[in-house]
């Protein structure tokens, strides 16, 4: 590990090995708590508003009075990036109801744990460069996937079997009903529209979803925020998944049968094309 | 804090505050891992080897492999408590599959963490002498709750809002059906029958609701190991809960209304009582 390597943890910038955190921390004994991963490109935060305003609604999803403030917190992360993250890299930032004896009750007087890192990343590839072959499995999740929090066991179960079968990546079925990834949203393009599912008790408000959302009346793309079935999904032009760390990626498998003509279509390239510009504007023109 | 609290991790005994965890433990970022609470009465564990063969099941659940296995766990477990155990107190024990650079996927080589830790609690006071007020709470939790997890915050939000409101325990409710307490069991009791609803989706096994099912055809009660709707429960001569830490509790108030006549009714009362006498005799005079 190299000694660059440091953790800020309740406002103190400590080395890598040093960031450890008590046995009665909430996070570890309830996943009390909920993280952000943001993505580091030329040095400099991608979409950094965006994702400490969704920190902020899943705080408040769980009643937890982030301290300090997100306004504060980004001044924090920003200088925390300019020295200590990589160009290529992400941020990981994670925020509990802290240590305290172990109790189902809120403490009195909670002190919140607060820590974010940065790690190193390839460079990004090509747009749309990988593609993804999904497993469908049954959303047995809580009802509240709108926060983002670390209650992240079935995530983790459903990306294994994904794994285990031979797929890159899970999607949550429910009924007729497709939700998002193990750790991605999914979108697909029908009669040339983009139907994106919003934010609810079965999906979170991916910030790589919301940028395309923004883009699409740009480009002319029709956009409709709404469920999606899986019949759907199935029939689609294109199916595409959306992440910080993915970008924009197309699906071409679906229990192991083509979908989307088994490639990357041109509306899931031009996306991935337009959103990496995006990315590129903000994070290297703007230096 | 008494110097002579000492923690159980990954085969040592270290004092409380040396106790840390790596930010990277899939317990912190994931919820991944399981846990157990045991009732110490007498410097006596009660039920450990039903406890240790759910930790077993849990384990088994998420794909964790444990290690040491259950009998050489239930062995440091006993020479722990021997040592270091007020005479009454609870055990925690908590398994995660350990730190691992942050990633769904499971680590080629998992090195588990695993660690237990005694704390004093009050001693029992009079079997069935506390009484409960329920708030009936929207069951949104995942569906695996027979799976003893940390990915425990749907519960903490729960129980919150059930103290908020003036209860003391949350009860997960969904359509017609009652599954359990935010820690704890609920049974009923309607025409002299216990109703137990079993282990499943949104039922915890728990040890306590097990250990009286098992006494029951002793006393002449009939016990039906089935689901229990909101229906019956409200209409129910008696309702009780039962969690380790709280043994047998009778339920008075139901959203604010009483429940169960409003008094502990005398089913309950014998349960608690024949309940107690059984953790007298696996505790003090096995000794």
């Amino acid at each position: 590990m190299s000694p660059d390597k440091r953790v800020w943890i309740n406002g103190e910038v400590v080395g890598r090995d040093e960031a450890r955190i008590d046995i009665e921390d909430r996070g570890f004994q309830f996943a009390d708590g909920i993280y952000e991963v943001v993505r580091i490109y030329h040095g400099r935060p991608f979409a950094l508003a965006a994702h400490l305003q969704r920190l902020g609604r899943s705080a408040e999803g769980i009643g937890l009075a982030l301290r300090p403030d997100v306004t504060v917190l980004a001044r924090e992360i920003e200088a925390f990036i300019t020295r200590h993250a990589p160009a290529d890299s992400m941020l990981y930032l994670q925020a509990t109801r802290g240590p305290a004896p172990r109790n189902h009750q809120f403490p009195a007087q909670p002190a919140p744990t607060l820590l974010f890192y940065a790690k190193p990343l390839p460079p990004p590839g090509e747009p749309a460069g990988s593609t993804v072959r999904l497993l469908s499995v049954k959303d047995e999740r809580w009802s509240r996937c709108w926060i983002k929090s670390m209650a992240l066991l079935a995530n983790v179960l459903a990306k294994n079997q994904a794994l285990a079968a031979g797929a890159d990546e899970a999607v949550f079925v429910d009924g007729p009903l497709v939700h998002e990834g193990s750790a991605s949203n999914i979108l697909a393009v029908r009669e040339g529209r983009l139907i994106a599912p919003p934010a609810g008790p079965r999906v979170l408000g991916g910030i790589t979803r919301g940028a395309l959302v923004e883009l699409c009346p740009r480009l002319g793309i029709e956009v409709a925020e709404r469920p999606l079935t899986e019949q759907e999904a199935l029939a689609a032009e294109e199916l595409l998944i959306t992440s910080t760390t993915r970008e924009v990626a197309p699906v071409v498998a679906w229990d192991g049968r083509p979908v989307g003509g088994g490639v990357c279509g041109p509306v899931t390239r031009r996306l991935a094309q337009v959103l990496r510009e995006r990315i590129e504007h903000e994070c290297r023109e703007a230096r």
